[in-house]
């Protein structure tokens, strides 16, 4: 009895002390885990309550510290990471935008610069002119720009806007947001300028708009000047077009487009209508195989496929999309799969591709076009429309052909304005010219203009520095010639040095490169083609995915982040309810 | 020593058994508890846990239930439901706009309504017509919709949207779009009704539109006609209105407007512009005090305060609005207090208000108006201006002055259609009025033509109910005569007497009652003033709360889930980053 009592008070004192032990264990374990507890732990726990409870059938040797719970799985930390990370860069680019939002309505105090700098006159709105102002130092200079549109436009989205996809109002900057961002202020004046007189070196500009003030022309001269204004609908001397066509290059044009869609499809839908006119109204006719042509081929059979058949079903078997193109391919800046790849996804959605067909004469219901069929010969075909769109062609504006008629190295210059490898007007002195006004071995598109823009912004603000440096050197020398002392001298002299190295350095701007980043086009049914240079080679791809990359580019692209969010916004808006098919 | 082992082998029992009842309740609490643990039953637990680890001085009986937390306080747990009651109708609401969108995008199949039904020609896409059509039961009639604009504008939000708070595509909802809803197909052609004519019961329609096919002028037949194609802007015969000033009616005038806004400060920056012209062209004048002049007058200056000023400083000091009206109040229809508390607005937003000021004639420079002095006596004053709007006056369409000449009842009518309390054109047949064009003894507003409209659904409807159960009386009659046996006979004299019952109940639809709402108005600076009927009086209230009641109630007012989303987005688009100031 005595030996039983005696065993079982230690099996109990053992079993009290094992208790006890897994209590401060519990205790321990608790105090251990954060505040916050997780669900291993709180299993733990319980598992080991479950333990306490239950009476072991046999004095099991008790285990001093607990089991241990089994590890959470690597894949579940990593995910937890994954989401944090997620979750924290979601914040962070929240802040960001927040903070350059915040940045854009609250601008900085401005100053006037010193009436001693030179002025500077930038003519045009564009990429040319809006990229060298974003990059400009404008406290250098007397900066001014003129310009009959008073806002930037970011013309890739363009087509997009014509369906209603967009609102013209988020790919539109106004240029006084812009200029109310710079260090110094910046003169805007809204008007077109006329003519430029290389002479007296005086830009006469005109004020164009509805509504005129007693002054609406006046004078404008400039010791440095820009020319950005770009090029003009080029109609190759073909009659009709400029009357019975849309042209795709400005808001107004979009807005255009849109009106006459609906107003087509409407007026085929009118009581009593003929077949042979319902079918006429409901081919829209797209000119030029360029990527503007093809982007709005492709938008435009998207706003049938996802809005217009909805609303409208009745014209579902009338409704043709036809890109016409002179060239035997469309997309010509592309790589031949590409291309072959564009024209397949154009035969899945029905749009009619016509290659090798010419634009000779446009009437108000039809065009006349020479098609060159395979065997080579050359036959006249009368295609009716109801919509024309002529996305094709630059041509010299007036006031570029006026200026070249001044300078006498232009003359033989036909397309524009040559320039040499720093963009100086050649024959010239202190004029320069960018974008689509500029003949360059380049192609005509933004990007080349973009560039071009941030070199001069660039060369500018280094010739500015020259200046400085250069001041700064001719002081130095005259107080040199007037030092007292050896050591004054000295110091003068080392000052000297310091300031010419510095002045070898900034001259060392070499002329203007292009470096072509690649070629995107949206091409219908949520497909993209890219056409990317990587290191020395392209990536050509196409697809769906291509189509992300191309939404998420273009997004980059946009020059404000005002643009951006705007344009995010019309694109939720238009997944959500679909684009609308009213008139205006 | 036998004693105090004994005591403390009792002691040891206890406590042992006292602890492992402890235990017991902490896995009973740990099993107890969701695994999902909150923060009270950790620190519960962990307190529990101290207790157990920290031997006691003195043997504590050990309670056998664990201490209990202090309560959660009942305000925390007011606040904690408050938060489940807000995110679950959040989570509601969310649910009901995404079922709405949804079903909204993927409308049912329609069918063609048989061609015996009755035809039904509605003119007009206002609010007259589509309050109709939203309650109409299409599949009673073949029913077709004329009018030459093929969306419905929400009206109250066209001042905003001439200063690009709002785009238009948020305010216009396609008619196609209602059309789609609805049961059975309805037709719709996109033209202007240029005769009605009464006797043949035909409606001439034209095609007036940019695009036109071959057929552009057809006939309607109707076996019943609703006229809601409103009214047109009232010159008063003052010369000059039609050509220098800008009206306010669709959307075509809003965007005009905000070009023109534009325009005018641009060219007021204008190189070398003198001191006069930039005053008058910074000053804008709308004449007309009801409503639509007052709430464009406020967001012309809240466009000026909010961001005109801060892209444009240079303006700041010679902008100027200016509100015109000839009557010695603005807002009418206003109780007393409300108007003085618009007055007192203006006053502070700088607004002038030349109450008592006739304008008699408009150049396109400035205004001759004639001003009614204290005194009694008249002078002649001109007023210089940069941007006229006419906000004021409705005149009879040409349609309807016709239609007017055909019935003699008409003939001393002058501002419009005279219609009866059932809104049936006087001295003619199966011909209702709604709208502006109906004259009647309510104002020609919105929310009058809304209730028009609505009344005319169930008046259709409970008409085609009816005629149905008459037909069915009809043949019940019949095949009583035919009757074989008596039970037959009652059976159907059973079936006749419900019918007839049914007929009385449907028959019992009244005459057409006004019930007037309240009026809102928004007068700037994030003020508005609301004259709300409520029971049988009135509740008069200005300030930044009416604000945002205005802006509630018109979000509820809009008539698809489409537009409501979309006007909010535009307003958090505005709040995030302003109105812009380019000139589309």
């Amino acid at each position: 009895m005595a030996g039983t009592s005696l065993a079982m008070r230690s099996m109990a004192s053992r079993q009290l002390f094992s208790l006890s032990r897994r209590s401060i264990a519990t205790s321990q374990a608790l105090r251990a885990e954060p505040l916050r507890p997780n669900f291993q732990s709180i299993s733990r726990m319980a598992r080991r309550g479950y333990a306490d409870a239950a009476p072991s059938p046999s004095p099991s040797p008790a285990a001093p510290s607990p089991s241990p719970a089994p590890k959470p799985k690597k894949r579940f930390r990593f995910l937890r990471w994954a989401w944090r990370l997620t979750w924290l860069s979601g914040l962070g680019l929240t802040g960001a935008m927040v903070y350059s939002i915040y940045s854009l309505r609250h601008p900085e105090e401005q100053f006037e610069p010193s009436p001693d700098k030179k002025t500077l006159v930038i003519l045009g709105t564009g990429w040319g002119a809006v990229s060298l102002l974003k990059k400009l130092d404008t406290e250098n200079y007397n900066v001014v720009v003129v310009s009959p549109r008073n806002y930037f436009l970011f013309t890739p989205l363009l087509p997009s806007c014509t369906t209603g996809l967009i609102e013209h109002r988020s790919i539109m900057e106004p240029i006084r947001n812009i200029l109310r961002q710079k260090k110094a202020t910046v003169k805007f004046f809204e008007a077109e300028a006329t003519k430029i007189d290389y002479e007296k070196r005086i830009v006469h500009i005109s004020d164009d708009s509805e509504i005129k003030g007693d002054i609406s022309d006046t004078e404008v001269p400039f010791d440095m000047l820009v020319i950005g204004v770009g090029a003009e609908n080029a109609t190759f001397g073909i009659p009709g077009v400029r009357e019975n066509s849309c042209f795709l290059k400005e808001v107004n044009d979009a807005q255009n487009i849109r009106k006459r869609v609906m107003d087509c499809v409407e007026t085929a839908m009118f009581k009593d209508q003929t077949e042979d006119e319902v079918k006429r109204l409901l081919h829209m006719v797209v000119v030029g195989g360029g990527p503007t042509g093809v982007e709005f081929a492709g938008e435009l059979k998207d706003f049938f496929n996802d809005d217009l058949k909805k609303w409208i079903p009745e014209i579902q078997d009338n409704f043709h999309v036809t890109l016409v193109e002179a060239l035997p391919n469309v997309l010509p800046m592309f790589s031949k799969q590409l291309i072959d790849y564009t024209e397949s996804t154009f035969k899945e959605e029905e749009i009619t591709i016509r290659t090798k067909t010419m634009v000779k004469n446009v009437t108000d219901k039809y065009i006349e076009a020479q098609v060159t069929n395979p065997d080579g010969s050359k036959s006249i075909e009368k295609i009716p429309y109801g919509l024309l769109v002529w996305a094709t062609g630059n041509a010299v504006r007036p006031v570029i052909r006026d200026l070249m008629g001044q300078i006498p190295a232009q003359k033989d210059s036909r397309r524009g304005l040559a320039v040499n490898e720093y963009l100086v007007v050649n024959g010239a002195e202190n004029i320069w010219a960018v974008g689509d006004c500029a003949i360059t071995n380049y192609a005509p598109t933004a990007q080349v203009a973009g560039q071009e823009g941030a070199f001069l912004a660039r060369l500018f603000n280094t010739m500015a520095k020259t200046d400085a440096i250069e001041k700064e050197l001719q002081h130095l020398s005259d107080t040199q010639s007037q030092a007292k002392s050896n050591d004054e001298r000295n110091q003068i002299l080392d000052e000297i040095r310091e300031r010419q190295k510095q002045l070898r350095r900034t001259k060392q701007i070499g002329p203007f490169q292009y470096s072509h980043q690649g070629s995107l086009a949206y091409i219908g049914k949520e497909r993209a083609v890219a056409d990317i240079s990587w290191l020395s080679g392209n990536i050509a791809s196409g697809g769906t995915l291509t189509y992300l990359f191309w939404r998420s580019a273009y997004l980059s692209m946009c020059f404000s982040s005002r643009n951006r969010v705007l344009v995010a916004f019309d694109w939720i808006k238009a997944r959500l309810f679909g684009r609308d098919v009213s008139r205006e």
